[in-house]
């Protein structure tokens, strides 16, 4: 009996075990034995059916053979309210999520781990709430501060890009759910974003805008891609022949699906021929049923392959893809991992990425952070009593809570310590300085110890309409850079009557703060930092947590002063639907160090309140590649967590190249008095550029400098590699 | 004595022999070198002087370096007339010039050397008049009956024009003298020919519309490429990232020059950026002299360049480009053949290539030849009595002479002949039948024994009108595929007046003969034949020539038959700015060949005056590749050329193929009696298709059956190639 029960566990056991291969380690082949045999049940109304919108966030099904509808939803930062099948949003609490912090925030940790933490509770909540496909992340790169989607990407620099969104495609995909890499591809404004045209050197495309998106595919595995809205080079990008069909699928190896964005088909032959694999939102009437039939790979499509015009294999292969991630993500064998929502363990990460996000831009005479002996603070400005998650467009989330900065002050205050709160301006478009507010607001700040203003950019006067995203919103760019609402005045007020003042900034980037940063003596990007932002801030202002968030963008002094200002010509091609990318490979930190720009505050710059030396610095190359190999000490009296930067720069090369470029990075985390070796290994790829006139990665032979240190204009160590 | 000058005889000779080798066999590092020692000694602005143009054809040079002015001419067929540096045509005859028969009529004689010989007239001609690059050949697919350009181009098939292609490059620069293959790519159709943009898909691209082009490029080395008017994919195609540097460049290899067609670019960066080499003819306006600096790639490259918005090495690398080719032609260093100018030669030349290329398409009771018993011939018809070298646009051509149908057919008519002529119809614009002309005729006919009516298409109605150039002719599509001036009922009637009755066609491609052809006992295809084109025609017409020529296109019964108007939706689109290429690879005799239409003549076809059997047929097929030998005996008793053709069909392919395709071809001249062993190699290419999902030219593994024949309907052999 003994025995014969054993086997039968054993037997069970194994049984267990082959399902579970089944549901979680699929092969390729298995995969397309499936999708093959699928596909061989299908008419062509039903193959049809499964390349384009059903309902809002949904894409065809076939009942019949046990293929339901595919189910999509927004998006980067969490799981958006629910639509219906409509685009009415409910009116119900039960879709309240988790809202994490916005793509910069992320960036801003510079710690990929946290990357997969984020992937993790999006795609686990995703799962949760029955969504197979999760709509980011958005890794288009910051090229202008005026982008109004900047706050949902994540850097100006590929590599930064690369290395946060693989961790977070890792996470969402490892619960199962197809995470969708966005905007495909070179989709840098939002300035008629629907017919704009983008024209660019090959260098630029491949050194500056792809290198994310094909470390998504390559490194992340992504299953789904969603075509931007664009057009580049002419072509729409979401049925662009050689971003899709040449470099994406073919060169790439992308074997998942292209998914276009909501309205960026405009053709059928053209989606059909050029890589599109699932037209959605072709129609977005609100409130409206559209025809799904009538969409562009509706009908039209059936028609045309019944009278020869276009070959089935075209829709065989856009189905074929379809099935491969609807069997690796379990959409129809249902043995997904059921995801969990709201957890505990969710918050957790959304505050812990914040806390690592927020990043300390300056801190005069250690201002901050705040001792115990502070007794009075002020707190000032709209920003700080505010909630943001329900902003900026397609990326909003109803949020389960949303802790805002004054009351994140508030919790965590020590006993007997005064907070006082004046809104200071007001959020409405056009707004300008309120003398009474900024009066009341200098009043709070002269009776206080402490000032701390809240300010910055927001997603608009009133988050809950959409048509009214003025700066850090879908489908809009910020007209300037300057400071709305009169906060240059309130600023100015406050830190005259109150010197002790920390400037703390909400927003999705840059701001012009020539006006008063040089009197301010201390000053925080906060992002938008999710539903426990108010925490994490609060959290470092009380000096609970040593900040350690390094800037994923270069901060110009001015709007005069950015490089696709500078060089580029955007705002300034608005009467034309051709936008020039003139400033090629010179973006962000690349322009500031090789034109000899100092920037407000420097890409990788932030602080901490504690010191880290480095030394120790080796550099050994063979074979193309060079091991880097340094020690960073915390050499303060604060636990704390630095990002050791790996720059190189090539003496003397063929082409021009930037001044120095980001090939490597560590987050060290450090006891007081601890020391830590790092290792990096620079591969190929860190010593090649884009040759665009041979059309090739090029890797030249010679010395390249090495530089390593905490921010891009801070460079502790230098080494060379002789490659 | 005798010694010392042996000796220096040799020094002399070895100095010939070295200074020779540097004309005419300068390896591609030694004209690299030279290039690279001229560029470093220019400027910025001597460089931007040699990528636009300087007059009407010319781009600039750097006289202080040494480097002339980059001299320019049409066309494909001739070298054009003088239009000195702006457009004014010469009024002289100094620049009267041999005129070839235009590109159909080379292709139909399905004669590679004819190629090569057609080619080194071009080139001899352009030589002794000064021009460094001669615009042709042009070889876009005959996709469509209705294109005004057809007659320059060469086929439907893009094998045979690779054949042609080839041969034609290699004639004209083995002078000295550049070609410039145009128009890249995909330029099929003239209305709305500078704005219109082709969607097509990858696979037709491939496998139809750019075979021929890169033939010229990696077999016949062409040295310069025109980019096209129209966009492709919505970039145009002269500034093509895509069709240019990838395609082009990098895949291909291209080392020479891309010259943008005249007022092809649009904008500066993007043809630096996107591989235009080469900006001409900007700013057409007839008798000004355009400010060539303010040219898209003059004064504000300069400016760009200056400024950091744009590195130089993309100057440089068009500079190169250039400088390559002028060496390898010695622009520069004048070394090159003298050249010669309206030879016999080149004239004799002229004559054969029109009688091979004059295709025999029906000949019911041997009508044809005309027997010596035939003593009164009727010559009807305006194309009989009227020169045609200097219509069609910009490949017109000033002849020398111009021998028409009626003087041949006069000058090489036995003793006694008599030979009456009317001129039948009216050549204006929408002119109709006229009853008095066309009685005329009648009559005529009515009293000669055979009747012989010249007529089909013209460039139109006043050759020395550009604008007015109606059927085939540049900057214009046909509006259909009739007859026009009322030529159907002057055929009837002649028929009815005299059943005895040849209809010769003169035009680029197909026309509408279903009123008249099954009535009509011999019809002949003479296209446009050149200067030499009569005695051709009247050589065939008397049976002193055999005629060899085979159709290089299908020609369909009727417009509503042709397979881009079955499938593909031109010229419905006139109301939009872009052409979908849905009849996809179903082009000519793809379409008819797969879908079961009967075209009034098949591609291939053309009838001899004696007969061919085919017999002995082999297939021995390994590693890939296939031999196939096959014996062709001319059976009846006039000597005579039968033109081989050997294709290709895929028994069972992964994606549809097409029912066959030419893959190889020998025109075997044969003397009555005679029989001749061919033996042709069929490389691995003529088995691949083109993939457009996996983007690849993929090879498959099964049987391939060689159909060996006359004509793509008229298959005599068969046999099986396993691989």
């Amino acid at each position: 009996m003994k025995i014969s029960r054993l086997l039968y566990s054993g037997a069970a056991l194994a049984a267990l075990l082959l399902q579970q291969s089944i549901a979680f380690a699929q092969t390729d082949a298995d995969v397309y034995q499936k999708a093959d045999a699928l596909l061989k049940q299908m008419t062509l109304q039903e193959k049809v059916s499964l390349i384009h919108g059903s309902s809002s966030f949904t894409s065809g099904g076939v009942p019949r053979l046990g293929i339901p509808e595919w189910v999509m939803s927004d998006g980067p930062h969490g799981v958006r309210l629910e639509h219906g099948r409509t685009y009415a949003d409910s009116m119900g609490i039960a879709d309240a999520s988790t809202y994490l912090p916005t793509g910069v925030c992320l960036a801003a940790t510079w710690n990929p781990k946290l990357g997969y933490a984020f992937g993790s509770v999006l795609g686990s909540e995703a799962a949760y709430r029955g969504k197979d496909v999760i709509l980011g992340p958005g890794i288009n790169i910051i090229r202008s501060p005026l982008n109004g989607r900047n706050f949902e990407y994540q850097s100006e620099d590929p590599y930064l890009v690369s290395r946060m969104a693989v961790g977070y495609i890792k996470g969402v995909q490892d619960q199962g759910v197809a995470a969708c890499v966005k905007h495909y591809a070179v989709n840098n404004i939002e300035t008629k974003r629907t017919s704009i045209n983008v024209e660019l050197s090959e260098r630029a495309l491949r050194e500056i805008y792809l290198s994310g998106f094909k470390a998504a595919v390559q490194e992340g595995g992504v299953y789904t891609l969603m075509g931007s809205y664009n057009k580049v080079r002419g072509e729409w990008a979401t049925h662009n022949n050689y971003l899709m069909n040449q470099i994406l699928k073919k060169e790439w190896g992308f074997k998942g699906a292209v998914i276009s964005d909501w309205g960026a088909v405009h053709n059928t032959q053209q989606a059909l021929w050029n890589g599109t694999d699932v037209e959605m939102g072709t129609d977005l009437s609100l409130g409206k049923v559209p025809d799904y039939r009538k969409y562009f790979l509706g009908d039209t499509v059936v028609a045309l392959v019944k009278s020869g015009k276009t070959p089935e294999y075209i829709i065989d292969d856009k189905v074929r893809r379809i099935l491969y991630v609807m069997l690796k993500t379990h959409v129809i064998d249902k043995q997904r991992k059921k995801g969990s929502f709201n957890t505990k363990e969710h918050q957790q990460t959304a505050r812990k990425i914040a806390e690592e996000g927020i990043v300390l831009l300056k801190n005069q005479n250690n201002i901050l952070p705040l001792t115990s002996k502070v007794k009075s603070i002020a707190v000032i400005g709209f920003n700080a009593n505010r909630p943001q998650g329900l902003g900026g467009g397609s990326s909003q989330i109803k949020a389960f809570y949303e802790v805002t900065a004054l009351e994140g002050l508030k919790r965590q205050a020590a006993k007997g310590v005064k907070i006082t709160y004046a809104q200071g301006y007001k959020i409405e478009r056009g707004a300008q300085a309120d003398a009474a507010m900024i009066k009341q607001a200098a009043d709070a700040a002269s009776k206080a110890e402490v000032a701390v203003i809240v300010g910055g950019w927001t997603h608009g006067y009133d988050y809950n309409v959409w048509a009214d995203n003025a700066y850090d919103a879908e489908d809009t760019d910020k007209p300037n850079m300057n400071m709305p609402f009169g906060q240059d005045e309130l600023i100015k007020a406050v830190l005259k009557a109150n010197p002790k003042t920390i400037v703390v900034l909400i927003g999705g980037g840059p701001i012009d703060m020539t006006q008063w940063a040089q009197n301010t003596p201390g000053i925080i990007q906060a992002w938008y930092p999710g539903m426990e932002g108010g925490n994490a801030l609060a959290g470092i202002i009380y000096g609970k947590i040593n900040p350690s968030g390094k800037l994923p963008m270069s901060f110009p002094k001015t709007l005069a002063e950015a490089p696709d200002h500078v060089l580029g010509d955007f705002p300034n091609s608005k009467d034309s639907n051709t936008v020039y990318y003139n400033d090629d490979i010179y973006v962000g930190y690349r322009y500031f160090d090789t034109y000899k720009v100092e920037p407000q505050f420097a890409f990788g710059h932030g602080l901490s309140y504690t010191q880290f030396a480095y030394s120790g610095m080796q550099v050994q190359a063979a074979n193309g590649k060079a091991t880097v190999t340094f020690t960073v000490t915390n050499t303060g009296k604060t636990a704390g967590a630095e990002v050791a930067q790996v720059y190189v720069h090539q003496e003397k090369s063929l082409l021009p190249r930037p001044q120095k470029e980001l090939k490597a990075f560590d987050k060290v985390f450090l006891q007081p008095g601890e020391k830590k070796q790092v290792t990096l290994i620079l591969n190929q790829d860190a010593f090649q550029y884009f040759n665009d006139v041979t059309n090739n990665w090029v890797m030249e032979k010679g010395n390249y400098d090495i530089l390593v240190g905490g921010a891009s204009n801070s460079i502790n160590l230098t080494g060379t590699a002789t490659l």
